[in-house]
């Protein structure tokens, strides 16, 4: 198991090519946000936009159309009903995240149905919340393209059979290679499985310990891999970079809200970007 | 009677433990907000965010659900009509926050009642504005809960009884040891009521004389209730801190907004936390 | 004719009483922002919570309750199509602004009518916009209460007949005292007439030549009002202080926005307050 | 080909008159943002009001109300639906920017065609985004009015038929004076083309590579040219000044957002002005 520092960020965070455009930074298309957990989206889709993923869409239930706007004008939005809008969007991305807010019911899981029919092979997906609980009650067929799941504990229980008290390196490494996925398992101490190796975290401080911690890591997941060629890195400098941004804040105050962090996030990132 | 001082703050506000998330800060329900009083509710619960309460949830007329997220995207939505979610909500919730703008109406009865109606006694429950009137109208019985009212002195008055003329510690005492509640009497000079102490805050001032000051104050404590083990402290240690900010905004400010102690608030604790 | 300088000030600010509550500090009730201008009412209301106002209620159309609640939680909403519950709004206030935003339609006449019926002598009305555009275009009796007309240079020749290339001192004052209203009409030098004397701003800057501005000066002067004692002084040091803000901003914007000059306004009072 | 410098802004954004009301500064109707796409007339509607237009009206769909006046109050709405009112408004306006979220479809040509008929020699237009696209797509007439387009390169393939590869200067000047236009070809270094010149602007950094920019300056553009009487200069100060901030803000910042852009624009704008 390999612990995480500042390195992985100078190796990820490359000083952006002069001669670009917002196509360079790739495409995220966000799905979640039922009627009752709208927040959870919003963050997601602000915490893509702030990484600097070039062009951010939100599939969201229509009663979020206009606090996403209020919020966020620079993300477009789709409504979570369409589902031929919904096909569509997420074809033309090259990161799909679902899940923040999506909802565990019958309307969360039929989005996700949806979601992962229209996937291919190339694409990357970031599972997180409610769609990750939808998986493992429905047991799903995963799609055929790159996953990153982003559970905490229990959501990693439900998934994997797992239960919290044995979730060792040892037993986790088999059910993540099962599953041929990237996994962010999300704790005090956060552990990233891919197939071959195992990263921990040492940042993370418990002012984070707060509602919209995961949704806003989730979508800076999708915001990092839409932009940085290894996605590997790119999911484990997304997790640095949210608790090390946590600490510096947390130095002022007891606790850090999750729009706090995306705040502060393109500071963070020019920062730690590696010059070329 | 005790004046308060700012002790109660370092005795209250505990480093937190590294390895926790976010259920051990507790989880708030907030109901209120009818159509014409939004606001209030939506003050209530960034209170609590901001103070550190581990999930939020704010159960309000659907009209707010979009100002609620674009103001707060940390906090979750549920519908007031919905009563049957209610119940849930309140049954899951370490605290409950009831009354911010819900209305002393048919529609704030019929809320009030059924919130009640699934308290257990090892909760906690946050008595304001509303929902205090209604009380005193139709002599509602008070659930098997602890009990905490944050009355204006006229609330006062219909709750206990007393006219506000007469509302000295000698006769405020046996009014609250009847309602074997907690009472955050507030005037000019705050005095909070236990069955067997009485307090005072000796800090306060007129710039904060404008309309959701108390909305703010009721998910304040409902915020430091959820976290911190001692709940007359927490109810304490709130009322200081809301004035103590207001008094420092002051300095440079002829009126405080309820929204400007909010945002201060997270830098206020982490300056006072006692070191453990 | 006197101008006014920075003593208006300090005349009119005072020091607030320790002991004192939001009652102390007035009700102000906004009427106004139809479908098309919810922007004008949003930014009057919001003057008027920054001036220090102790309660704030806005009558508006439907469509603007969110927009409202999300930039201003601390204004309580009520709808502009809700004639019993204006009437009642309008009787429980101690200052009514009522135009910004309105429109000079069907809907803004009746809504103005119903207003103006309820309204009683001992009460100020701040009368702004479409308000002063009807009055003139429908030769409506004006109620029997403390007027205040914030008319801009137009809408004066609207309301009292005086083409502006003939709108001196010698030609307004006569229509004023037969007004028996405060007129303050806005120009590049703003004037402040009452029935018995004249008053000129020599502040003022041409960045705040945009939309808006005459919607903040209406709830800066009701906020005001509700506040101080002397109404003359009151509206001369709103007027005052709308420029001198607008003037210290724009030493470093080329254009300054009435929502800046909204949040500046609670420590530029405080800079300014009489010590008692 | 002329490189764009710093004395495009000081030729240009002259110090305001002292005696100047907001007609002064301009009329500027925005039309665009359908449901999907509300973001980008936002943020097109900021740029213009934060440039200094004198008054700005939103002709965008009725889901977008609410999101625009929770940002922006200062800014009118109207109905994207209601043609007669989009005809009078776009005759009492001085600039017309039409198509940041318009979207391409029948609605948004429908409302291209009602605008474009409204509109008379004397005005000036931007055509940006989906107007641009309608336009080459339906081959349209364009109206007697003094034209503005804003492609991006592929917009640009679109509506001249050369493709990228070929938009050397010498094949596009033929093309523009074909068009009888102003042209900003957008891209990694933005050309400028009149009928008679061409200029390049020099500035421009990756970190501007994100959704919304294009929105931005379109607004930012309409908003000069409402302003300064030479329309070219407005039109090449406007993406002289969009460009230079981004750039300083990225010196810090790995992504700028849009939205940063315009709230340093008044800032920007009174560094760089010409005293009289």
């Amino acid at each position: 198991m390999e612990t995480l520092s500042q390195s992985i960020l100078t190796k990820t965070i490359r000083q952006r090519p002069a001669d670009s455009y917002k196509g360079t930074y790739g495409r995220v298309t966000l799905i979640g946000g039922n009627r009752n957990f709208g927040g959870a989206i919003l963050m997601a889709s602000a915490a893509a936009v702030y990484a600097g993923a070039g062009l951010v869409t939100t599939i969201t239930d229509a009663s979020n159309q206009t606090s996403l706007h209020a919020r966020l004008p620079e993300a477009m939005f789709a409504d979570l009903n369409n589902h031929e809008q919904m096909k569509s969007l997420v074809q033309s991305a090259d990161v799909v995240v679902i899940g923040p807010g999506l909802g565990a019911d019958e309307a969360g899981l039929m989005a996700l149905n949806t979601a992962f029919s229209a996937l291919q092979p190339q694409q990357h997906v970031v599972i997180d919340g409610s769609a990750i609980t939808l998986i493992a009650q429905h047991h799903l067929t995963l799609p055929d393209a790159h996953l990153i799941f982003t559970p905490h504990q229990m959501e990693w229980q439900r998934l994997s059979g797992i239960a919290i008290a044995d979730q060792t390196v040892a037993n986790n490494q088999p059910a993540v290679a099962k599953l041929n996925a990237t996994v962010v398992v999300k704790s005090h101490r956060t552990q990233i499985y891919t197939p071959s190796a195992v990263y921990e975290n040492p940042l993370g401080t418990p002012a984070q310990a707060t509602g919209g911690m995961g949704d806003t890591l989730a979508g800076m997941v999708g915001g990092f891999v839409a932009q940085f060629s290894n996605a590997t890195d790119a999911v484990l400098a997304a997790v640095y970079s949210h608790s090390a941004i946590a600490e510096m804040l947390a130095e002022k105050q007891y606790v850090v809200l999750p729009h706090q962090i995306i705040d502060v996030l393109p500071q963070f990132m020019k920062a730690h970007e590696a010059l070329v």
